[in-house]
């Protein structure tokens, strides 16, 4: 298969971009092609720079770069021959089958939706952010692409949660909770109510109202959410576990004693900061567009940006979404 | 002066409320006499199990109890003599000045609201809900009181939740922080743009949009959102904090030598623990509501009681309600 990388996407990029892209390479004989895209005279010296050839890679020039602050907008308007704009329109061609960038998430999301449209039954597309659950791979979803979300998208996201959990990461029967105030069914805002009774009728596997501290161990497979709750739910996350990990660190600074502990210890440490980490997933796959989009983090690491390839990979091997225009089909029959 | 104390709100009641009332009645003079509703003999069982007699508790007979399970309309309906409805009607009567719960936040919120009313002003009350800041006392407002809430009720918080921090914990100007999804004035949702541009009017030291990472290091003091927001963000800080101590902890047991470590280095966790604790706040001032209302967590412990307690002298003490009515008399100006 053909996949595009946004050459300049992320704030490590090129640099952990192209680690990345070799590690990828290295592991994975499916990729035919590798399309890179960005400055070519600055992708070269980072290939150089990184010791990487590969009669796969092929580098696609785009003059510019979206920042962090450009508007989401950006690769449609101000900069049209952006790493991005350009990696969207591959697909869009059909030289490609999927894009993964770990640049501007407002601008992936507005490249790929304009230029790819919707698949079928689709309204809107859904961030699903993985997050590191007791019994596994958790989603929230949506975690930001679309902030002003009405009901009939939530039902549209579970339904494309099931089907990614299901076809590309083999979850059986995945558990859908609806983020709200309190379990009980009547709890929650107008808007989670709606979504509540329409949900009763999907063919998703329903689970009810969860709460904020429901996330990690209850076994939930998709937290739904509306895009800014999702954000704000992910982001809230990682500023808990940094804080907690800062203050454990200012802690244990306070006597030689504890250093000492800790450093007996540290492995305990390392294990917990990477079992929070993102690295391993690579990224977050953006569910509905036509197309594959994976979405990494800003500060993706090399390690990170091969995972976010693999991602791409196994969405496109999987069918995820043509199984997901199937399953959509069934929703109001 | 009068404070009431629910004798049978919370998970560990009427225990938990006897000890922590015992703390606190050794410790503030400042209590003339402190109300206790609930049922009398059970109260009273309560307080011999605990070596508790001191001239200044009042019993007041309240023969049901508001559950979790039940609505948060029940002790205006279904439980009109339970131990909370009791509680805010001796406030109504004039005969104490606060109260303080850690039952049913629902139910709480409803017996106050209804039968004390609004300050002059405030269209709804919210829960102003402590997090630990690394620069000191954050506030989560309104953290669930009102999960439909309108633009101006968030600019009522704004408001209020500067009023609480400046005249009760001294903080000078307090920062109002907008909680949204990036930080540039443009981004959010429909609802935060409008409640941005409210602010910017507004008598408060409003900072701008603030995102679910900045909770704990920014220095904000009022994370302002609306309810359904602002609970689902305090449940994911106690779940992401509940979940890393347990990868810890399961680390940590991974080898002795971890656990040689860990136990050298204990009194870091610990106080990591107490600095992410709510028991040394004691709970949540309900806002806005015309009489003093201090909502506990349903698991407080004595401790947490007194805290609470005293949070519900200091309000009393500082005038907390009448500051806040010449401040909202300031908006629209």
């Amino acid at each position: 298969m053909n996949i595009v990388v946004d050459g300049m996407g992320g704030d490590f990029a090129p640099k952990n971009v192209i680690e990345g892209v070799k590690l990828a390479l290295a592991e994975r004989k499916d990729i035919t092609k590798l399309l890179l895209t960005g400055d070519e005279q600055t992708l070269k010296n980072a290939m150089q720079a990184a010791g990487l050839s590969d009669r796969r890679i092929e580098i696609v020039h785009a003059s510019q770069v979206v920042d962090m602050h450009d508007p989401a907008t950006a690769p449609l308007r101000q900069k049209k021959d952006s790493s991005i704009t350009v990696a969207a329109d591959l697909v869009k061609k059909g030289e490609a089958e999927a894009v993964f960038s770990a640049g501007h998430t407002g601008a992936s999301v507005a490249a790929t939706s304009v230029k790819w449209r919707m698949l079928k039954g689709v309204d809107r597309p859904g961030i699903a952010s993985p997050v590191p659950a007791e019994h596994g791979l958790g989603l929230i979803l949506d975690a930001g692409a679309n902030v002003d979300a009405k009901p009939q998208h939530l039902v549209q996201y579970a339904v494309m949660g099931s089907v990614y959990l299901k076809h590309v990461i083999g979850v059986q029967s995945p558990k859908i909770g609806l983020m709200s105030v309190g379990e009980e069914d009547h709890k929650g805002t107008d808007f989670t109510r709606e979504v509540f009774g329409l949900l009763k009728d999907a063919p998703v596997n329903f689970v009810g109202n969860i709460e904020g501290n429901d996330i990690f161990d209850k076994g939930i497979d998709v937290i739904l959410c509306d895009g800014f709750t999702g954000n704000v739910v992910l982001k809230t996350c990682e500023g808990t576990a940094k804080i907690m990990f800062k203050w454990l660190k200012s802690e244990i600074k306070a006597s030689p004693l504890r250093m000492l502990g800790a450093l007996i210890a540290k492995n305990a440490f390392k294990s917990v900061k990477e079992r929070g980490s993102y690295e391993s997933y690579g990224g977050s796959p953006l569910l509905g567009v036509n197309g594959i989009c994976i979405i990494g983090h800003g500060s993706s690491s090399a390690l990170a940006v091969k995972n976010g390839i693999r991602v791409a990979c196994e969405s496109v091997s999987h069918r995820v979404n043509p199984h997901i225009e199937e399953e959509l089909a069934k929703l109001g029959k």
